[in-house]
């Protein structure tokens, strides 16, 4: 993984902007060229009726994921925005975090799109419980910041 | 609209078990035989990077109706999870609050198909900014509760 | 409706150059601002195995109306293609002909949002088989014919 | 790749049935266990309007694919209907032939949730054209034959 530190450097900084990312308490673990991971703790404030992960909490680390990954390919003077996303939550999203895994499919002019992977770990064991397929929007001379 | 008492307390009280639908600030306003509407007031605990609502704020409310407006048709020894969803971002969601109308689509046996439209509501005028189509699976014998 | 001759005429000139369209033996039915209707008779050689319409064949004239339906809003100077779209499949498309019917949900300058409602018809009733939500881009400069 | 004579010769005859699929003139590949490879090559009977394969063809193979991916591991008096899928058109599908490769994601008893890569191929190189993610339903004692 060719790790470029002014990529994690930009993708930090925005991810920091991120009110929701904050609230929720997701953290940035890896961004790279075309990757990003994010990884969120479990907390009875994420829950669903049952207590599994929230499905929106699932998708917002994922999508959060893909945007990231889709913008570390994108010019500076660009911001990223997301056009559309499906989400197939392959089963409940149960564990001591979830983490959110993103690469670009393929990045052009105008529209990304990326695929993320979520799995829910436990001490012992990490499962699929979500895919996600989106599309982004590069927005140029619009900064993220 | 046929609001039916029992409805709307099953579907209140399952929503206030929602983690995550307190800790957004989200509220249940409405739920009917097919039909739910929640609504989130903006907070910057809800932002992405520009400071609009975040695209999972979006997706957790609409997917949290459209499960409620799916909930509202299945046995009262059922629950309901989501299956998948896909959502479409039409604009930028700005506004003093969000407000997701779900709307059940098909209600089958095992699955139901449900859409919500979120609208960004101002003061003065109210646009939508989302439309999620998705898939709810009903799990018998296992009470919501 | 506001029907505009020259939309419909347009639409129908692209439509006509679809191979599929015609080896499939779709119809354009009906084309507007923002609006497209296709159908398409039952033959075997549209069939699932178990002879029912295969999705394929429901999604293909459903994607075809979501392309036109966001065409007729476009310059003359552009054309149109399809991002993505997402099928749901309520009910097996099980009848003499399949209706498709799209509508444009937004316009912008480069991305389209339609949705389109697939009926299947039969001698005494039309029922709802498909619902898509799609995404399509507007390419300047590349005139459709 | 563990291919198991019996599997490649229950959905063989499947695919045999689906009048579509030799409508366009699709091929099947290869079924294996969760796997499954259609091709289809290239006609004017199969264009949109640019003279490229049409969307509706790329999805009718890669729903295909999936469908049978999943059929592969349901029991035998099984059959799949589809759900819904999701396909993004990563850029237009120009070329001799198009090879949609699906595998499934996780079997569930009910639900299976599979993914499908599609591949526009010429003479000297294969690109990815689109990207699939679907949900199949298998039906108990409702054989496919």
């Amino acid at each position: 993984m060719s790790r470029q530190l002014p990529i994690v450097e930009k993708i930090a900084a925005s991810f920091g902007r991120q009110g929701l990312m904050q609230h929720l308490g997701a953290r940035l673990l890896d961004a790279a060229e075309g990757r990003c991971v994010i990884e969120l703790a479990y907390r009875p404030e994420l829950s669903q009726q049952h207590g599994y992960f929230h499905a929106g909490a699932v998708a917002a680390i994922a999508d959060t994921a893909c945007g990231y990954a889709a913008l570390s390919l994108m010019p500076d003077d660009a911001s990223v925005l997301t056009v559309e996303f499906k989400v197939n939550l392959l089963r409940p999203a149960e564990g001591d975090l979830l983490r959110a895994v993103a690469n670009v499919k393929k990045a052009g002019r105008t529209l990304t799109v990326a695929s993320a992977t979520v799995e829910a770990v436990r001490a012992d064991r990490a499962i699929v419980c979500a895919e996600l397929l989106g599309t982004l929007i590069c927005l140029r001379n619009t900064p993220d910041a």
